[in-house]
């Protein structure tokens, strides 16, 4: 048996937005303490985890664990008749995980269930050279900056500062945060490092952006996977992106 | 002669973006106490009846019953003009139906008159036995939330609720409306009715909406059309749809 | 050297909309006492001047007159960038121009010189029988009426009033604006004139309306161009615009 109840689905709505623009198929992993998900996109240049406590949800009641597969683009169409202040409660029930939206009235979707797939996906361990704390809507400008001039951003970081920057066939965009800015919470870094990364993703990544005030900017040199995070309390959304060529 | 004027043409505004999306060519019956529409849609899936008593408008002068025809789209065209809080008066010329919005300035617009055609269009007279009045905008979500699912729509109707719902390849939309929900203002059911419709249509009869806080859904079996009004005070605005295959 | 900054680059924004329409490529003259800017579209049919004295710029500083051309796609993408209340710095860098934006971080945006143009454009120099000074939103709404009806409008002014008209295949609109209306401030008319112009250079022009509450509209009999300016403290923004065949 599994069922959990939202009193606000507004950042589960945001949540599926950001996967269903990048995945077709999400694993969920329905434990006894949280609803867990991993998903890949289908070239595996990038990789979400989520991790949704059992205190993430107003009730949340897992008796067995279990694995199970959902298409996103059924998520995404039921994640878009999510009104403002509706609730959701969520059960899995034989074939289908069947969501209940409540306002005064009751809406329920049902969505099939999907083999899991067998393929585990990779797991990423990395000590990060970099990490750093700042207002989510500093760095979304940013990316948004680099994103009308090229398809891809350069980011370089010294103990100093961070930039990013992008370049075209006739304009350069180039935006430069500085470790004492006050949207800057916290800067640490071990080491300079500088690394590329494919834009199109980060602009997916960052539809998740709205559940959030800050984002966590975790970096490494140009092997090292990007990795963002953007901390809600009682959950965990990672997003992981594969460096480019420099 | 024929003249009338509106103080606030919002509310006409609506209905001819609603009318326009499934009809080509509306015919007008200039009638000494009101003005009157009907217009199929060209597969005669469904029908559109209008009656603007004269009291609907600030004035209203016919001095001779005439029939005209007007072309939806160049309609359409008028009404996307009307300005928030614009007045409208609307005068029938030679071989011109003429629309002048006035806000500070005058702006006219000249409507060439069709041939009304010839063919009378089908009168539905039945006796329906469920009859809903319930809150627009709750009817409104629940047609949607079918939408994002399936081309069709199942209502379903007892003595305690309603429920509307859609079938896609991997996804159900169940939208139930208990008779005491506090969104229904009546619930008069004679008998329990289950009939399939196309969304498409519905859809487009909603755009009107906006003109009205309620809606009015006239039911019977699986032959009967589905019976839609939006109720106003001085007019009579009324979507008949041809039920599909259970 | 070239220098200049802005507190409020919101009006520049609205500028480069309207330019980037019409034109590929911008001549901007760097002058000691003014920023200066002249462009025509490919076809010759309209032609814009843009004057940005010093005093519209929080600084401005030019230490040797120069010519450069820009292309107005890359200045397209950095105004898209600029958001509300962002104050923007320019410079001449080597072989670039640089933008940065300037909020709580700064983005810095190059776009790469241009060879300017040998060709001398048009210069307009005509005395105009027809002075308006007008409501900007009173104007832009005739426009919008008459080009939801036809490809071309039809100016037609006398000592009492300007209508603006345009035809359709089966729809016409016509606007008439009193010299004695509340929106117009100025109507200096000493001859009738009368003039047809193409609706989509003038919805171009439109989109700079933005920056002004008012609009000066010139025009004389069916050889000379219409000439509209969208007059704000410091600056001067003109378009020209070729008559049509009447």
């Amino acid at each position: 048996m599994f069922r959990a109840s939202l009193d606000d689905a507004k950042n589960l709505k945001y949540i599926i937005e950001s996967v269903s623009d990048l995945v077709d198929e999400a694993v969920l992993f329905l434990k006894r303490d949280m609803l867990s998900m991993e998903a890949c996109d289908p070239s595996l240049v990038c990789k979400i985890e989520l991790d949704l406590q059992s205190s993430f949800f107003t009730d949340y009641k897992a008796t067995e664990e279990r694995t199970i597969g959902l298409s996103m683009s059924a998520l995404r169409k039921v994640s878009r008749r999510i009104l403002l202040g509706d609730g959701m409660f969520m059960e899995l029930n034989g074939g289908t995980m069947d969501f209940t939206l409540q306002s005064s009235i009751e809406r329920q979707f049902q969505c099939m269930l999907l083999e899991a797939q067998e393929e585990v996906l990779p797991t990423i361990d990395v000590e990060y050279p970099v990490f750093i704390d700042m207002d989510v809507s500093v760095f979304k400008e940013g990316v948004r900056d680099a994103a009308i001039v090229a398809n891809s951003v350069l980011f370089e970081v010294t103990p100093e500062e961070m930039i990013i920057s992008a370049e075209g066939d006739t304009e350069r965009a180039r935006i430069r945060i500085t470790s004492t800015n006050e949207s800057v919470k916290e800067f640490r870094v071990k080491e300079a490092c500088c690394s590329r990364f494919n834009l199109g993703y980060l602009v997916s990544f960052l539809h998740s952006s709205y559940i959030s005030d800050s984002v966590h900017i975790y970096m490494g040199d140009k092997n090292m996977p990007l990795r963002i995070d953007f901390p809600v309390e009682g959950m965990r959304l990672t997003f992981y992106l594969a460096p480019m060529e420099l």
